[in-house]
């Protein structure tokens, strides 16, 4: 990384990330009828609705709020979706990689977050769940389906152990960029291997709806 | 306005929006099958749910914590409607100028908080949208209903355009007094020209359900 | 309580307490397709959700993050009733006593809270409501469903009018201890007289659906 600094990086495969769970939100949205303001705010809640959960629960200042970098990426993404997938067919697959490479950047983000705010390990690692996680959850709740990530492949779970294995091997020494890059690894390896094989948790009916 | 203040005016059109926002909770909610707490809680969540997400963004202290008033006023309205519209048919319609007027006052109020607060100007235009258009979006999702503001006429687009109309204003020079109501009056317009021709946003259908 | 403090009872009735919401939390959501992941979303949204929304409206330091031992109980509250009742139908009423003590306990814990925090009475009873209710309601809004609470017997009425008693008497000039215990006796009482005999609130559909 000649010349570009680690947060830097961060920085932009943030912005990067939000591009892409902007963009996944209005199609996810879409499967219901929504109009154009329907699509911004169901991307704003998947790509800003996790880390907004995570800033309010430590009493942190909105990140989005801040820098309306943020705000701006998902906003144009968004729209461009929109308008995109009203001509097009955009198969939700093509998604797929930098969905879960999303989930492992705002994971890590969100699991560092919390460790720099004195929380316990367990709360530090679903501070990182939640800022990976929570903006899917809430583009579903606002568009009044069934959460996708109750029944997806090993979506919550992928967060969770990359989290829990950065927070060990950062107690065990390894540094900050390095625990970093592991995590994030082992996010995109378990999710993607989860989506090759169908692997899913196990799951319960009880049945007296 | 002789011997009132625009403040003491702004608070009381404050109250008044809550009353016409607890009211048409309770019909929108009524749709379903609820009990009085239900309602009563549809009631809240229109009427005081924006401004609660604008104050917990901006980590303000929340509105009605402070001032019981707007709780007071919105339950009063809340149980009044309950029992009426158990004897009778309230039309909605009945409600659409008092709440477009409802809808423009909290959405001023909420670029202006937003200004305060130093925000962005796309940030500060946001929490006008958000105070004006959060509560009936929650009110919705409690409902478990699809929110009615993603499908109907301009509802967020009229109070985006009348925030961002008040702000630009407002860096030409123009009072906090003068651009409020201008604000106000492009948001009232815009919606009402809207339903009056069933304008609506672009909207769309991926399929992939 | 020889020996114990009454602060120690409390707590440890709040992390029993957080124990049957987690283990009930997970049969609600069950009675949709569930994986483990959502499961403990349930469980963890029932059993500290109430208490997260009272504690970010009075901007107070949410109280699952400073101890973590409410997240761990929870957690494996809900692991285990997953399982358990993966192999076996467990009769939702076995719970009805213990989530009625639950119920009185956030409460009253949640009405003290708002009256340390110097809020007006009734903003404090509604804090009281929203730490016993918000939990379940939350729940169900995650699972997709219209919330239990808007349509069971006097459950948030129960919860209400125990706060309201233990604010009036605490105002009389009993003692804290002494009022707490007896908004909670108001609590169950209600709750399990109304589930007894089925009593529960007038209710509204208005049928323009």
């Amino acid at each position: 990384m000649h010349g570009i600094s680690v947060d830097t990086l961060l920085y932009g495969l943030g912005i990067a990330a939000s591009v892409v769970c902007g963009a996944t939100g209005v199609l996810e949205a879409g499967r219901k009828h929504i109009d154009l303001f329907g699509a911004i705010t169901a991307g704003i809640a998947a790509s800003l609705g996790g880390g907004t959960v995570r800033d309010l629960l430590l009493d942190r200042k909105v990140f989005w709020i801040a820098d309306q970098t943020y705000l701006i990426a998902t906003i144009a993404a968004a729209v461009m979706t929109f308008f995109l997938a009203r001509r097009w067919r955009l198969p939700a697959k093509l998604f797929l990689l930098p969905d879960a490479m999303g989930l492992a950047l705002f994971t890590v983000v969100g699991t560092q977050i919390g460790l720099q705010f004195q929380t316990p390990w367990l709360v530090a690692s679903l501070m990182g769940v939640i800022t990976g996680v929570f903006g899917g959850l809430l583009r579903d709740v606002l568009a009044n389906e069934m959460p996708l990530v109750f029944t997806s492949e090993l979506y919550a779970t992928a967060a969770w152990l990359g989290a829990v294995a950065m927070i060990v091997m950062q107690e065990l020494g390894l540094g900050y960029v390095a625990s970093s890059f592991l995590g994030m690894g082992v996010v995109i390896l378990i999710r993607l291997a989860a989506i090759r094989w169908h692997i899913t948790l196990p799951s319960l009916k009880t049945g007296n709806s």
